[in-house]
Formats: structure tokens, C-alpha cells, sequence
């Protein structure tokens, strides 16, 4: 435990990025400028390409693993690598080492303000798969839009649900959401209509990163899952309900998902989450045998979403929740994913599900929050919301504290545009007329 | 039209590679052997890296487009360069042209024999989504698993309905498939039993390769979604029947399907195809506006599967079906993809979903076919098949056929290996039960 590491560059009280979590990113000082690894320590952004080019961090004589756009390439170098990086930037950043602290020349080339970049996807996304693994959530939802005698499947206390999400259109904190359009089926018209969903939702997940590759025909041992993770974020899985309830049965979600599905810039790796394991809920029914663990494989993380209006002077807390309540680990999602023979690659996401715990202020999504508007949320300024309108901000937070140890996330935030205007159908409509 | 174009090198007949078709795919002389885009004309691949190399076929003074490990960058470097090709090939194969026919030290070094050649996967996959616009198998399957009355569900006549596939584990033709295990339920049982499938099926599809993207958040009009396709594929999509009933509801199908997904290594232009345009079935009701097409956007594809046992001679052909019976149009499967605000990426890769006609012979996958073993199919041999045994061979044949001309897919085939044998999951077992 890294307990007594002092950083010499300080680090506000509760930031997010201490020196226990060092954190990677991809940035860049300006919008169309070089995109580069960073790590994030306290309010700055430590330029882990420029450490390269000057000698300080090298990994390999004749290869740049940080002058890169995304971290993929140094994810793919492999675990002693990462290892290697965390020991030896803890040991630039520790308050007993003169080495960059008193080169001021030095720390102009190597240190940004977080103010001051841009922000990109951490990671090239080769594949997007999210879970199903709160049951709390599965249990709301089952509720909501099934038989809630029945409201949980039977698959569901068996397996990690999961399916396949749309890795195209998972982009970075910060980009605008646009409101998406769709058909949705109103209870009173016979037909679907095309509108702008009047739906639009949240999901507060979390997601992880796969680190090592797997083989086609080649399942991953639950005991080697972990290994297979480098670090993981978080996940706004932005969801339209009403063009989900619309078109999800029998293959799933689909444009109601696939819109867009944020993530937070930095991505905290396996080895800063340690100190915060734990042990998961009790599974009962006890997992087939492929799906069993020996250790701890959950994780002490807070959670909470925030809305800000465009009517609010600041976001209200309207979800507080913890990952510790996922019933499912990833080391079961990451094995059972591959269990059929599915290889994964570098680079993959794959989400949590829905993060809600027992009580209704920890409720993941505002689906749920107002139990699909039957129950609108009251802000502090006096607003309601029973699901999001254009302006409003969602800002999801993430950390894990202990021992005096503090790692986070930092954010994942976005802002809904209006729908687009779509002469688009109209123009097709009015053509189609005059033919 | 092309119809009077003869080619110098002798076409055999029925070949599916003719100087009409001139389908793009990637090969390499050996197994670990450079990549490189051909074509395929007769028994014959053109080496488009070594042409271009020549200085023969140049699309830039400085970039190689054809000596890359995929056509992505061919793809992606846009139409009037498809066009170009196309052009550019169709006159040196031709028999009025002296420049290659005449050259013997030339077509050693351009010219090489499908069958001493290793075909790859042709393109770079980003992202693969698999629709389910065949209305006689959406009928057949509901029929089965859900309701006859109700076979078809109330959204099915309104949108192409689709879901996210897995990119990852898509393969080329030849590879062999290790049959999958994973969660069964057994009726007479109340839980699941891990297991190899009992249940292994094809699907028989087309899929269509996305050759221009678009952008977050703009919807790709229905007029312009062809424009976006580059070209097309036979598509089995590996299915685990008994895995796929116990896990899709309510996200859909996961484990059934990721174990593999494989396609045929040519990949048939748009233009090649255009002769065999026609118009698709009435769509009634008449699609949303922005579903509707002015323009014929079907084709008259004729497909086929043939299965091979270890212990037959030849193989037996089991459906023979037409790409022509497919509900929803690819530009509509498109425009519908991108609605909600999905960007596309060249190389995506669309299933049709499996192509089923309204006769049993017709049928796309063994589901069907033996309306889920209640009706073994009989082969030629005395052999009977409800699903798939391990060293069966399946193979998938595609071709467009008239006024003399010939354009052709090549064939998906792949054998089924024996599953793995899982002392995976009973080494857990063990080890738990001694802890």
C-alpha cells in the first residue's frame, strides 16, 4: 500500500487524482492539435510523450508509446509495462525526488493545465458490449415494463446478461448530445409515429477496458479474467425510452441506444483500484462452476449523477450509488463473455449495466428515478423532470476513498442540443407525394 | 450495360468470376505471406499491389491503396476511384487489349491461381449489425418460439429491425468453427446445465460493406444510402439455438451468435450488381416517411446451402432461396441505422438477416428447415440432420444471373470442429469444492 506517497505537486483536497491513482488520458492543447498520453495529477495533466522524447520514460529504444492518439498501443505492451509506468511516474511525482521538481524548464514541457486541453477518447473502441448486472436495476426495469410478480428473468440470476452495443458512436465527456428522433408507438394511435423522443434518459454505469487479447475458440478462465483488465471509466449509456420500448423485442436495443454512449476521459486503472476491493453480494443461486471466484472481485466506488438546468445556478445530486452493489463482477462478465469462444481485443468496453441500489435516491436512471414519470423529480430551484429536456446537463462523478487514499474518476458530462429539424422525413414525404 | 465484354483470360463457365463482377478481396500466397488486394477474374486472382506497383494501376502518385492488409483505404478513398478500377480493369482484362494478354513476364508476376492463394478477411470490420428483414423466417421463428397467431411482431412491419452484432469475431470462409458451449435449459431441468450447444445452426445472409461513413448525429437520407454501400457478401451467421432461447430475452441474442460470424473473401461491387436491380416486395403498410424509397432497390440474388458430412461423397443441397424475397431494402436498413443519429464507418459490415422464402426448401437456417427437429432433413446418403454434427461442412453459394451475364459471390464454407473439452469449468469446480 502506497499509503505515505507524498506528491510534490500539490494536489487539492478531495481531488480526484492523487498520486495513488495517476490516471491515463489522451489530450490535446488545442482542438485539432496532436493528440498524446497524459495522466492526470491533481489540476494538471503530466505529458507522458514529452517525458518520453526527453529520455525520462522509455520503454522501448526504438518505439513511442505515447505520442499516440489513443492508449491502445500501450495497453498492448502488456501488464509489466503498466506496472512499470505507474512505479516510475509515483516515483517522479514523489515529494523526495528533485527531478522534476526542480527543473522548472523541465515541468514547462511536461506539465498542463487540465483547464488548458482538450480532452479525446482514451482508447480506440474495437468492440462495445454492455451488461445487465445491477438487479436492483433489472428488477426496476422488469417492474416497470413487464410482470412485476416476475420482474426479474430467470436467465438473469443465472448469467451476466449482456449484448452488444455500438462502439461507433461512444465518444468522450464533453461532446453535445443531440436529441435523437425515431419511431415511438403512443398508446393511442395504431401506427408508430416519427418524432424526437420525449424519452430521453441516463444510464450511470461504469465501464472497463479489456488490456489483453483473447483468442477466438478460446474462453477466458474466470481466474485469469482480471488480468485481462486494464482500467475502466465511466459510462453515461444514454438511452430514448420510447423508441427503446418501441423496437426492443426480440433482438434488443438498438436506435435507442446507439445514438451515443459517453464516456469520462480518464481511465483508472485495475492496479490504483486495488486498496478499494470487496467482496461482492452473496449469489444465490451459487454460479455454474465457470462462473465461480475464489476472491474478492467487487469494488468500494461512489457514485452520484447530477443535473444542472438551464434554469439552475448548480446541478442538483439527484442519484447517490455505489458499484459495490453490482451483483455481477467483471471477472464473471469479461469470462462469460468469451465462454461461447467470443475473443475479445485491446481496446474493448464493456459496460456494467445500469448502477441503482436499493433505495430510490440510488437509482441509476431518471427511468427509474420517476418511475417512468409517475413520480417527477423535484429540483432545488423548484423545476421538475421526469426525463431530460434539451439544455440540461448531466454530469456523472465517481471515486474511491479509504485509509486517507482517495482515486477517482472525474466526470463524464453532457448537454442535450434540441432534435434535429428534420425536413429530412418531410422532403422524403413531399417527393414521394408529387411522383 | 458491359453485355458484349469478353476477357482474355478463359472464364469458365458458370464461373461466378466474371470480367463483370471483378469482386475485390484480400489474399496472400502463404499463410504468413504479405496481404494484398486481387481480384478475382475466372480461377485467377489479379494482384492489384503489383499492378499498382508497375505503375500499371495508379490512383495516386504517392499513396499504395492496394498493398495493405485490407480494402479499407481503397474503400474509404471514395467512389470515382471505385469507378476508376473498375473501368481501368474491365479494359486491360479485355480481349481487344494487347498490354497484359501479350506480356507472359507481366501475368507471372500479376496473375495467380485461386487455388494456391490464402484468402483473408477483406475488410478492417468497425462494426457489424445484423438485421432480420426476411418476413417468411421473422414468421417462421415467431411461429416457433413465441405466438402463431401473432408471428410477426407489431414493429416488425414498421422498421427494419436489427441489433448490434460482435466485429470481432468475424471470419473468412475456411475457418474452421469450434462448436460452442455455454448455458443450456433442459426443460425436464430448473436450472441451466453448462454444455456444448445440441443446437448448431447456419444462417443463411447476405451482408453489404459501408463505403462511406457518416457522422454523429446525421441521419443518412434514404436517397442517399446506397451511395454509402460498397459492395456485398455472403454471410453465415453461426447460431447456437438452444444457448440463443435461454439467454435473448430481454437484450437479445449474445453468446449464440459471437462465437462466429462467417463471410465469403469477394466482395461483390454495387456496380457489379446493378444489372440485377428489381423492385422488392409491396411494404404494406407503406413504411414512415422517412423509410420510403422512389427508386427499385432490391436484387435478384439466387442463393443456396449445401451441407457435406464426413460421410457423404458430395454435398447435399438443402435451400435454395433469393435475396429478391428480403422485406426491407438495404438503403432503408441504412437510413433506419443511422436515424436516431448512429454514425457509420466504411467497413461496417449489415447482415440481411437469414433469407428465407415462403417454401420449406426455401428455408435459410436448419431452424427452420426442420422447424426445430420435429422434421429431420433426409440427405442423399440415408444420413438425417436436425442440427449441425460435428465435421459437417456448410456451404453458402450467391450468384446473379441474366441476359448472359454472370456475377458471383464465391462461396462461404466452413466445418465444424468437436467443442473444446472443458476441464475449464470443472477445473473451478474442483478447486472450489476444495477451498
Amino acid at each position: 500500500m502506497n499509503s505515505q506517497l507524498s506528491c510534490f505537486i500539490p494536489v487539492p483536497a478531495h481531488s480526484d487524482f492523487t498520486i495513488h491513482n495517476l490516471p491515463y488520458g489522451i489530450f490535446s492543447r488545442c482542438k485539432e492539435g496532436e493528440r498524446r498520453v497524459g495522466v492526470a495529477i491533481g489540476e494538471w495533466i503530466l505529458d507522458l510523450a514529452a517525458l518520453e522524447q526527453a529520455g525520462i520514460l522509455r520503454l522501448s529504444e526504438h518505439e513511442c508509446y505515447f505520442n499516440q492518439p489513443n492508449l491502445n498501443k500501450f495497453i498492448e505492451s502488456g501488464s509489466s509495462n503498466w506496472h512499470k509506468v505507474r512505479r516510475e511516474l509515483q516515483a517522479l511525482l514523489a515529494l523526495d525526488n528533485p527531478r522534476l521538481q526542480h527543473d522548472a524548464a523541465l515541468q514547462q514541457q511536461v506539465l498542463y493545465k487540465q483547464q488548458d486541453a482538450i480532452m479525446h477518447l482514451p482508447v480506440q473502441i474495437s468492440g462495445y458490449t454492455d451488461f445487465y448486472s445491477s438487479k436492483e436495476h433489472a428488477t426496476n426495469v422488469g417492474c416497470m415494463f413487464r410482470d412485476p410478480k416476475n420482474a426479474l428473468l430467470p436467465n438473469w440470476s443465472e448469467l451476466p446478461v449482456g449484448y452488444n452495443g455500438r462502439a461507433s458512436s461512444v465518444v468522450v465527456s464533453g461532446t453535445e448530445i443531440v436529441r435523437p428522433s425515431g419511431q415511438i408507438k403512443l398508446p393511442e394511435q395504431e401506427r408508430p409515429v416519427f418524432s424526437a423522443t420525449r424519452k430521453l434518459d441516463f444510464e450511470l454505469e461504469t465501464a472497463f477496458i479489456v488490456g489483453k487479447p483473447s483468442r477466438l475458440g478460446q474462453p477466458i478462465h474466470i481466474e485469469d479474467a482480471e488480468a485481462h483488465i486494464f482500467g475502466m471509466v465511466l459510462l453515461n449509456d444514454w438511452s430514448a425510452r420510447d423508441i427503446q420500448q418501441w423496437e426492443y423485442v426480440p433482438l434488443g436495443p438498438f436506435n435507442a441506444k446507439t445514438f451515443a454512449s459517453a464516456i469520462s476521459p480518464w481511465v483508472v486503472t485495475m492496479q490504483a483500484l486495488q486498496p478499494f476491493k470487496m467482496q461482492g453480494p452473496v449469489q444465490e443461486p451459487r454460479p455454474l462452476a465457470y462462473l465461480q471466484e475464489n476472491v474478492e472481485s467487487s469494488y468500494d466506488i461512489q457514485l452520484s449523477v447530477e443535473i444542472q438546468t438551464p434554469q439552475s445556478d448548480s446541478a442538483d445530486v439527484i442519484c447517490q450509488t455505489n458499484f459495490k452493489y453490482m451483483y455481477w463482477s467483471m471477472a464473471q462478465q469479461l469470462t462469460h463473455h468469451t465462454i461461447s469462444g467470443c475473443n475479445v481485443n485491446v481496446g474493448d468496453l464493456m459496460g456494467s449495466g445500469t448502477i441503482s441500489g436499493s433505495t430510490k435516491d440510488s437509482y441509476g436512471s431518471l427511468l427509474e428515478l420517476t418511475w417512468n414519470s409517475t413520480t417527477p423529480l423535484n429540483l432545488a430551484n423548484g423545476e421538475q423532470r421526469s426525463f431530460l429536456q434539451d439544455g440540461d446537463t448531466v454530469i456523472m462523478k465517481g471515486h474511491a476513498e479509504k485509509d486517507g487514499i482517495r482515486v477517482g474518476f472525474g466526470e463524464v458530462r453532457n448537454t442535450i442540443l434540441p432534435a434535429l429539424s428534420f425536413d429530412f422525413a418531410e422532403a422524403v414525404q413531399v417527393q414521394h407525394e408529387t411522383v
